[in-house]
């Protein structure tokens, strides 16, 4: 196979990879070729249905007898959910493996092409490995660290407002960002907001029914001050960070509503914002949104728990002295100590421009 | 010619022009084409020096006849401060004119094709006439309304910010951000700053010898703060534009230094930056580069004299209730009187990401 129909066989891949709301799970796609033609194709769409490898080889049948898998991760060779698919790999009659990356759970490793390799599949990795990776981005960083991803999101004006001086922040960025938000909300295994957010907007934070799976949704909240009328507890599972300054009253009112209340060390009379990732983390939880507040914002920056940015820009300007800038808290004093991004870039989303990159570390 | 012949052709133009620092003329650029082959190209360099097509004649000499010329802009067909283009072209015994736009200068409008026409030479126009038109977009401004054009230019963080809390702003943007506004200096008639950049920075606000003319600085101060010796007086023109509450021997003193002094009426204390555009037009200037200030930039804003916005964004998160948002003033109140800016877009600058478009009018 030449390079260029490799890498368009793996762009499908990646393509039909994004069509799954996986989370804990890897988002994964996966094509089989046979004679330079697909013949089958499949994802994966949901943590514990079918891997992507499984559902290809289904549709492509009998037909798989000598075919090319492409597959933008290493098939998995343990037993989790679902048996391992380099069996069915095998029993199919599937001649070679094309992955775009090693998967990084320690389960897996490479024993995935490994054991393929034995059984006499030729094997091979690193096609499109670049354009693969961000796809699991959450998932490698969970494999590997053990705590988990954290991606924080704002919704701006050009000239980084989130709301106008009178507080009105509804709505700044348009249709589509707000749907691109759910989508990113089905992806995460749960959201992080300030109290504020919940005063001001009573937000439900659902994925809108884009995925069958809601987040977890957290709530840092030093006072619980939460309204047990508030939406958020209305559907879903809540937890509500909170400070040993909390009523005991309202931890009792908020608890019959179906709130898990969760106690922080206090940090300058806020909520630890760095305990309750790290407790989200404890729970299970491998990717987490943080939709800000520009408070909570500041705080996860200072307190280095955000590992990616999403900022969704608005064609509009606000201005105003007294207006709410995306990132409050103090701000960092002289400019070499600014939180730098790496790999920043643009994309455009209607008539929205979604700036992003990564948090540099040290 | 085929069409991607044509365009292909006509995009060489467009790069053409862009080498040029042509303000307050037009940025043209000339190729002449025989057999499918450019066999000779131009572009207009300065004001005064000769046009792209006189240039791209010239190099062709004999060559020329029978040849087809693509343009960006309709050739002049008045004399100026060079001889009209029309004329040259006609005696190069040029067979077809293929134009990008048509000159907006009533001058021309159209009569420059006409000329050609009757003189036997074969006419087009609108080929990639809408990557054509941002180039001249100032020209073509002040030629049709007679007042000048105006961007505002911003540097600013990920999270909207122009300086710390402490006031440090050098430098947010990228070197080769910096060298951007330089040339985007040269492409503009004049600069407007606040006195406050005078103050905190001292800036000599030149192109930094990237365009041998350097654009008429304009300083709006209030009360004369700006210092005798600053270094902005030290090279070139600049005009301070100020209000009745001015110190008179503060005048006098920066009179002496080669300032020019005018006096606008106050609006809410500040110099009125809508006067002070108007007087800059009436002086000849077609175009102005506002560079910040937060304060300038709201006022710009708010007097709606401005045209198009083009930030810089860097990949740095500063943070801060009080470090320096890059619009100030009172802001908007509500989101429905938010500036809505049209064609909206990215493009990399470097590291940074230049975020630009057009200030809604009505």
């Amino acid at each position: 196979m030449t390079k260029k129909k490799d890498e368009l066989f793996m762009r499908q891949c990646i393509k039909l990879a994004k069509k799954g709301f996986t989370s804990p799970n890897p988002m994964v796609g996966a094509v089989i070729v046979k004679n330079g033609a697909v013949i089958a194709e499949g994802y994966h769409k949901q943590a514990g249905k079918p891997h992507a490898e499984i559902e290809a080889l289904r549709k492509a049948g009998k037909k798989a007898e000598g075919a090319t898998m492409y597959v933008n991760l290493e098939p998995c060779c343990h037993f989790g959910k679902t048996p391992p698919c380099t069996k069915a790999i095998i029993k199919a009659g599937i001649k070679e493996v094309a992955a775009a990356t090693k998967d990084p759970n320690p389960l897996v490793a490479g024993n995935g092409l490994r054991e393929l390799n034995k059984a006499g599949i030729k094997t091979r990795h690193g096609i499109l490995k670049k354009e693969a990776q961000p796809l699991n981005e959450a998932f490698i960083h969970y494999m590997t660290k053990k705590t988990p991803y954290v991606t924080l999101k704002m919704a701006t004006t050009l000239d980084g407002k989130t709301a106008t001086s009178t507080g009105e922040s509804k709505w700044i960025t348009g249709e589509k960002s707000r749907r691109n938000v759910h989508e990113m909300r089905a992806r995460n295994d749960a959201i992080i907001v300030g109290v504020n957010t919940i005063l001001k907007d009573n937000p439900t934070l659902t994925t809108h029914k884009i995925s069958k799976k809601d987040p977890l949704k957290a709530i840092l909240d030093s006072h619980l001050r939460t309204p047990p009328t508030a939406k958020i507890l209305k559907e879903g599972k809540t937890i509500i960070f909170t400070t040993p300054q909390h009523n005991p009253n309202k931890r009792i009112h908020l608890e019959s509503k179906g709130a898990k209340i969760i106690v922080t060390n206090a940090k300058n009379g806020r909520t630890n914002i760095k305990d309750a990732v790290k407790t989200l983390g404890k729970l299970g939880i491998t990717s987490i949104l943080i939709e800000g507040g520009s408070e909570v914002a500041a705080d996860a920056l200072k307190e280095k728990v955000v590992h990616k940015v999403v900022f969704y820009v608005a064609p509009k300007i606000i201005g105003g002295r007294r207006s709410k800038p995306a990132v409050g808290g103090e701000g960092v004093a002289s400019l070499s100590k600014a939180y730098r991004i790496r790999e920043f870039s643009a994309e455009p989303c209607g008539e929205d421009i979604i700036l992003s990159g990564y948090v540099q570390v040290g």
